[in-house]
């Protein structure tokens, strides 16, 4: 039985998908119905299955693994399904679920970059400990830019957060330099890790500030917002480029001696801002896919030193897929979650 | 006889001529003098024709159709040889020419938008009508963003509506978000809408703005200015995808019942800001090639869902009338126009 | 003998070694230690010869000479290498070594482009000669736009000169538009002008403060740095190429009027600020690849006009190197210095 690559659709899904199809391996997306349609439209989908609402998916669980599908995880899937649903599901996994946790709480999160040596903005636990203004507001699970806040003072901090009512939230320095997001692949095949890609996010609106003259900005005193809407391609200076293989090799290494022996690998992003002095600070890592990557469905300037032909980070989940598949090591790279137990895998 | 694929030297000309080699038609492009020799640089150019000035284009048309040309129009058709005359051209025209009116006039424009069910900013009759600050004031038929005017309050509103001299223009609310433009292609042939590339445009001065610290802005005083002189490629986040295709197809079924039975068809863009609660505002529609898919001529990430060869717009045209000519079916993706009468077709 | 190309580990040496690859010819970098390490990474990279200092490199040219390097020099050659150590270098050298003084001076690069008709903002001598804020204040040989200034008036001008403590720089007006670097390639095998790519400069923390709105940058006061961490792609208006050809065209010749008889070739950029009268405004030229082509390993649009196959400002060189070679005209594109003297050919 051929392994079929598996994914809710939104997020990254159309490029996880057509990265099955380019290395022959056959496709299943899972979308909220309505959202089916999106699918339905592209040729190299080969099913698309419509549920009334994410939180069916579970139902399909029996259904999907018995086709011996593996679910590719996005950055949708823990917003779709929630952590404990996305730990629980009895469907082969594509990443180490023991990361789920360390990823979605922003202390965990922290912990995990300074052990591994990553360069943070500073961070205060209440906001009377913040001393340098604006500072950014943070609420846990925050996806998308939508739980951000630049607060410019003590006052505008305290009134946000009395008004999330005990919800967690973490309180960031606002470093004053511009967003680099860097895309890194740890492949377990190979042994490597690759960076495929490198993009910014276009945020709104963040973004479109800028374009009003202050005069104007004066009168309308706009607050502003980090929705994600977009993204749009960006090379590194090749003399930082080393340095940002190292933080991720760190953050790999990190994940092995704090999540478990296996760690982190397939796709992850160090989310960093870069200062005059030509210094990385990193804001966050996403551990799996992230949207930025939508840009390089032909190619990146960055896979083509690393592959011959146009490499997505989707088409390079499916190449590790089939290449673990052919090795006889697909237990080396999915999480099989609830279902390694004795005689449990598929 | 063989079609040939023609256009003027402007634009996206050198994307429509290299997609009319890519697809294996011949290509010829009309030019002024002087401009003539940015098509003489390139090999896959197959005729240059340089003319004193593009007004003297008409004169030529004889010639061209007795080739077997078909026109391919671009942003600057309008511009260089006016709406009438384009409506007049007894050349075939790739595309619907009866859409022309309704894009060269900003209230017919707004008609067809509101009627497809399509989000589109307030818009305001008189100054005195205007109830938010800033608003955009456009002239009609400004191309390239040159009759684009933010009026801070309105007293500037009204010298510069007065300094119009009765030229007419529309009043839009200024929708604080960030640009985004999607490329469509309308397939006559595979009675389809694509989604071929999208981008921001790249604007002198309002994107050097925000590089200059409110302090030194203060002393300035500049006054924004929307001047396109570039574009920068874009991704839009998955989830607004879907919605985005079916505005699309709204506004093809729209022309349909406004313009006339065939409507719009071919490349086409729509021009939007998003705001923060992730909504699509739309502020123009361009219904041919639009200068952003310039970014795409050696690929785009979401021309490569529809096709498995790098496919700009200006190929995806070339591609529509091979496979309309090899089907018998030419006739259906051009227009007569003029010519369009009892053994009139060519 | 074969021809290697060999380079200095930084900048865009990725690019240059990638292409000689693609073109088949072997490549060698010289990487000081630590940084040598991102070019044992990839496999396309032949030879890394790791040094414990750039300083050190003079020592390894007769090795080099031995095997038939041909240096590719890039924007980190002048920085880690000097100029004078650059002309003196024993080793043949891609491009013209004549062109280094002209370009290491702000003075005589200015000449440069003037006898070329390229438009140039205003320069001023001295600081009392200043008659419009804010000005821009660079020193020489400032490197990624590290020793840039943008002085809104007078007192911090005059105190940023004296800290200068007599080092020399050059006085320009700012030029409020949008930013466009034109990556050009002069073939000496070809005897033509090719435009390859452009792109815009990355720059912290200039392209980071105009998300910040007005009321918090008024708080903070940033003062605007113009460091280059990265690069990100654009296209130009189509009516704007032929003069951006033109200028290029203008700047060769020129070159050969004031080096030398055989003046710039191989890749150079023009740097330029575009205001909304849709006119260029020259602050700089590079007279060899810049980091922006870094963008465009996997192809760009504009070289997708010339060639059919990707094709980076890296390949592009590798590619001249062979075809020069084939034709027996090696000599015509490399700078032997101080070999050229008779029976110095190698």
């Amino acid at each position: 039985m051929s392994l079929v690559v598996a994914t809710l659709g939104s997020h990254s899904a159309l490029q996880i998908l057509k990265g099955a199809r380019d290395e022959g391996l056959p496709n299943v997306v899972v979308a909220e119905a309505g959202r089916d349609r999106l699918y339905r439209r592209y040729g190299f989908v080969d099913e698309v299955i419509a549920v009334p609402r994410y939180a069916d998916f579970p139902a399909l669980a029996d259904d999907l693994r018995a086709r011996g599908a593996v679910m590719v995880p996005h950055g949708s899937f823990v917003a779709y399904l929630g952590e404990d649903e996305n730990a629980r599901m009895r469907v082969p996994y594509y990443g180490n679920r023991g990361v789920l946790r360390w990823e979605g709480n922003r202390h965990l999160q922290r912990d995990w970059l300074v052990r591994a040596g990553i360069p943070v903005p500073a961070e205060y636990a209440r906001p009377d400990e913040v001393d340098a203004w604006p500072v950014m507001l943070k609420t846990f699970g925050a996806a998308g830019g939508a739980g951000y806040f630049l607060a410019p003072n003590r006052g505008a901090l305290e009134r946000r957060v009395a008004a999330l009512d005990g919800a967690p939230y973490t309180l960031q320095q606002y470093v004053v330099g511009v967003t680099l997001y860097i895309h890194y692949f740890q492949s377990v095949v190979h042994d490597r890790l690759e960076i495929l890609s490198m993009d910014r996010r276009y945020e709104t609106n963040a973004d479109g500030l800028g374009r009003l003259p202050h005069a104007i900005q004066a009168g309308l005193d706009p607050h502003p917002s980090y929705v994600v809407v977009g993204n749009s391609p960006l090379v590194l200076r090749e003399s930082m480029l080393e340095e940002a293989y190292q933080m991720g090799e760190r953050v790999v290494r990190a994940s092995r001696a704090l999540v478990d022996a296996r760690g982190q690998w397939g796709p992850f992003c160090l989310e960093t801002i870069i200062t005059p002095d030509l210094r990385f600070h990193v804001i966050e890592i996403s551990c799996r896919i992230v949207a930025g990557t939508n840009l390089f469905v032909d190619g990146s300037p960055y896979a083509a030193l690393w592959f011959d032909e146009p490499m997505s980070t989707g088409r390079r989940i499916a190449r590790e897929l089939r290449e673990a598949t052919a090795a006889g090591r697909l237990a080396d790279v999915v999480d099989l979650g609830p279902l390694a137990t004795p005689g449990g895998h598929p």
